[in-house]
């Protein structure tokens, strides 16, 4: 039997645009699936027009129009809100949704710590809605095909995990300004703590918290931060992930420099060509005698942001509150893993400093981590501290 | 005019052999110089016949033959000693030849920790020897050419470098017996800090040293490091660098796995494809609308390790007591980075407790870095403190 799921669209930019144009493709052209996703609501912060001519653009046309995000949630049409403003608003907006009883598909990076994530699920299970994150990348058919290759053994014990995203998109205003959360972290680097989570800290039964230690360098205009290398080790399991990103290391956007993802199993290694966000193919190189193989996911049609709705409806469906394959518990982790970068910002506004209770003196403990200490003005050390909440 | 430089070799094994037959090679067929490398004695620790085998396979048919090195380095018409023994014995046999009056090429690792390093850089200093570490891949036209562009400035400031060396040697004996200073450190990881140092420390006029941290998984049965990754940032610069070796990562040993070196610069990044001990090409990638290009520098009629004697022979013709290249405190300093490496072995013997003061107990300070935690029995995080004398 067919299912319906109503959305309302919070944010009218450019990664909304493109998720609603997907969610409203013709599911039988694509993939056999007994769901049909209906965009009933489209809200702007700053115009009725707006939200109007967005709902047009994208071919959302039986949809309400809103001026404001607070009339938006209100509207009880609507089965769940897609939160798709820039990252320093996805907490705010989020919680707009849930505390007013919505179901929640959240953009990505889903908040600027982890302290606020941790507010979201609180409030989401204490009010039984459903809130996922929306890291699209981990429901394409190649990522769920790459856990079951390492959840089955079949690269051996997983020891070593490569991850970079680095691309030039400092030209992008909203990327270097701190006010907005700027920065590397929240646009690249979450695809590069993306893979490594889907594969190491996702499959592990024990689900042990990472150790994290980071280099950053920081913009010297803006404060926002431009090249990081983490390494992240988890205490229960034998793997080391080294997670990269930056605002200039793929100087032509064509990501010729090589495969951005490596997993390096005991058996074998897999080798993931760029863009990391929207892979089409991955590389096993098998160690011994065996041959090299290419496995190719084509994504025809669109961008291929439908699986992630179809997980949100599959889930709304069925009366689940959380994704198996984004699990809230995820969004909180990687979170902490994230606090290492927004330190790196440096010039946090009012918003931020009432959520993250950081500190920037050499040595000195905050909530999280400590500073171990500044090398020079653009760079720091950061080690995050276990918290036993967290 | 021609200049004739006398060889002695020291040890028979199979970096020797590759070494002396290049060394061999009639330079009017690969390169124009004027100097003639002559082996006029080589020595086995074992018997006078593997020496004297050993002189008939490569080539060095007037050679005299001596079963003990203490002989060998007694030789008066020997000008130069290339130590080629184990990582183990290098600091050992390397004395022995600068204390018998020597000039020596010695192998890399120059030494298994930075303290061996200095007595073996005092000694030759003290005595007016020439002293080299045999880092052969500084010596390429590749390397030469590389420096030059970073040098230059044609790269931009250089923000992020990305080394790695794995390959699977774990079949080799001696890469798994601690004795002999077996893991991926000194073989391996040799490589992969070469290119991080003769490209950013070589490069920095003011030689800050690096502050590391690294994570290291030892092999469960003979302790060995297997799995290592650290970063390398510095003080007087913005760099950070990414240092990965392995015996495991490269499992078709064909390099598959895409380029073993990145250097991202504001300008422009190079990517390196392996192999990283012996590469023959890199590719220039612009930023913005440039082309792509890629660099051939083909090794000719051998492996290329001519380059390195010949400029031994410059040095030691021009009185020069170590090589701008690889300059004698560059060997020490990426010797305090291998320390860190050092400690996963774990099982130390005596030779190496009498030169490596090392503390395997969590949170004391040993002479040069701080062992912060044991996360499990397999790994451990390090981070070297900085030494006033280092």
């Amino acid at each position: 039997m067919t299912f319906t799921l109503n959305w309302g669209i919070l944010g009218c930019g450019g990664i909304a645009e493109t998720f609603t144009k997907d969610l409203l493709l013709d599911p039988k052209s694509h993939r056999n699936v007994d769901v049909i996703h209906k965009v009933v609501a489209t809200g702007s912060s700053s115009s009725v027009d707006k939200a109007k001519k967005f709902a047009e653009t994208t071919g959302a046309k039986d949809a309400k129009h809103y001026g404001s995000y607070e009339e938006l949630v209100k509207d009880e049409n609507v089965d769940v809100i897609y939160v798709a403003t820039p990252h320093s608003h996805h907490y705010a907006n989020a919680m707009l949704a849930l505390e007013a009883g919505k179901n929640v598909l959240c953009e990505k990076a889903f908040t600027v710590n982890a302290g606020q994530a941790r507010k979201l699920v609180e409030t989401a299970r204490a009010k039984n809605l459903f809130l996922m994150e929306a890291q699209w990348t981990r429901y394409f058919p190649l990522s769920i095909e790459l856990r079951r290759m390492i959840s089955s053994g079949e690269l051996g014990d997983i020891k070593q995990i490569f991850s970079d995203n680095g691309k030039s998109i400092e030209h992008i205003d909203r990327i270097t300004n701190p006010n907005l959360a700027g920065g590397a972290l929240l646009d690249l680097g979450v695809y590069s703590f993306l893979h490594i989570f889907q594969t190491v800290y996702h499959l592990d039964p024990e689900h042990t918290k990472p150790e994290v230690k980071a280099a950053i360098l920081k913009d010297e205009k803006t404060g926002v931060d431009k090249f990081t290398t983490a390494i992240l080790a988890w205490p229960g399991t034998t793997a080391i992930a080294t997670c990269n990103y930056s605002l200039e290391s793929d100087p032509k956007s064509d990501y010729s420099a090589g495969p951005c993802v490596r997993i390096v199993g005991t058996k074998a290694q897999v080798c993931i060509p760029s863009p990391p966000y929207r892979p089409t193919s991955f590389t096993v190189i098998p160690n011994g005698d065996g041959e090299v193989q290419k496995n190719d996911f084509p994504i025809e049609g669109g961008n291929g942001m439908w699986w992630e709705a179809d997980e949100v409806a599959f889930c709304i469906r069925d009366g689940k509150k959380e994704s198996e394959i984004m699990p809230l518990d995820e969004s909180v982790v990687p979170g902490g893993a994230r606090d290492v970068g927004c330190e790196a910002h440096g010039t946090l506004t009012s918003r931020w400093k009432a959520n993250i209770p950081l500190s920037h003196r050499s040595g000195i403990r905050s909530n999280s981590y400590i500073a171990h200490y500044y090398t020079n003005r653009q760079r720091l050390w950061v080690t995050p501290i276990p918290q036993p909440n967290q």
